[in-house]
């Protein structure tokens, strides 16, 4: 196999915490987003949507999105489940995940992409310009201060995203945390559950990925 | 197992669609959109974001989002197959569902969220009000043209969405493409391949649903 990576971006950043959880190792390509690499023809060849990650099989087959090479990897490397141990479990992994990324890395990307100066014409990822849309970042950031107080009260009482069982949500919500770095917010010192959270999830070796 | 439903919303729609496909009935409660009954107190204590669908279990154990009852609904009804048949099917399953969703259903719905008047100050979903931004409703209209002619490439060369296996992202597409009416979008007539999976979708009984 072989991964299109790129060390700075968040969501490919996501597979690397699996991999690393996990003990995967993989070939890696790193694909230079700062650069524009990913808009190449030579890259479009490999994912014509112009984004990474990338999952590329032995047989040529390549996956894209992030969530469908996580869960893949999961599949034929079952050791260490991220995606939860029952069908219950699983639905709920699944439930808290998507809104992390709807409300949570989708947010902060609003914020970011629609006031940042190198991304005038590069509003969305992927293979179409879209123009800046300053009220879409103001409105990124203050989404932000409400996934973060939404979030309080959900791990009030979750030691984890799901309970005490550590999965492919949390190594979201992580990135999340991270990313939004890049627009200036941080956790707010009152939100007590989700600064206990993320301390628990930053010892976990797999977060240097 | 109770479902909470709204018959004119696009979201639970996929879920009944599912339904129909694997002939599963479960008891179902309508909560009234138009009428906000989902911003409720009543409703809030069954599910605090304010949503539709809702699967509520024997035990009370509400799942909420509509991939993480679907693919619940798939585990527990393994028969008729819509998440794919192997892990590599599954993967391009849940990629390209993922692109639908993003480039799709969150499209349309920011094209009619932002423009509409009865939404003033619910531009999103859920528990926040948000006010419009006209500028991001004029992008979703603009994303569904690209939406149409990605969707017209990628089905000249598979019958479905994934080759030639039906599954959770024809329902999708399929959904999208009737919820684009609202914002006055349709296939243009010049995405044959868009209007050939469609007709194809819509001739299955389980689409009236």
């Amino acid at each position: 196999m072989k991964f299109y990576d790129c060390t700075t971006a968040p969501s490919p950043r996501r597979v690397r915490i699996l991999m690393a959880e996990k003990g995967i190792e993989i070939d890696t390509v790193q694909v230079d987003l700062m650069k524009g690499e990913q808009l190449t023809e030579e890259f479009r060849e490999i994912n014509p949507l112009g984004q990474v990650p990338v999952l590329e099989l032995d047989d040529g087959t390549r996956i894209t999105e992030v969530m469908a090479i996580c869960r893949y990897l999961e599949e034929i490397y079952p050791d260490n489940s991220l995606f939860g141990r029952d069908p219950v479990e699983r639905a709920k992994v699944e439930s808290i995940n998507d809104q992390l990324q709807a409300n949570g890395m989708v947010a902060v990307m609003e914020a970011f992409r629609n006031a940042t100066p190198g991304f005038v014409d590069r509003a969305m990822p992927g293979p179409h310009n879209y123009e800046q849309i300053p009220a879409l970042s103001e409105r990124g950031l203050l989404r932000l201060d409400n996934f973060f107080s939404d979030l309080e009260a959900h791990l009030a009482s979750n030691q984890y995203m799901v309970e005490d069982y550590f999965s492919i949500a949390d190594i979201t919500g992580f990135t999340v945390v991270e990313f939004a770095r890049w627009v200036k917010k941080s956790i707010p010192d009152e939100c007590s559950e989700v600064n206990r959270w993320y301390h628990q999830i930053k010892q976990r070796p797999s977060t240097a990925a």
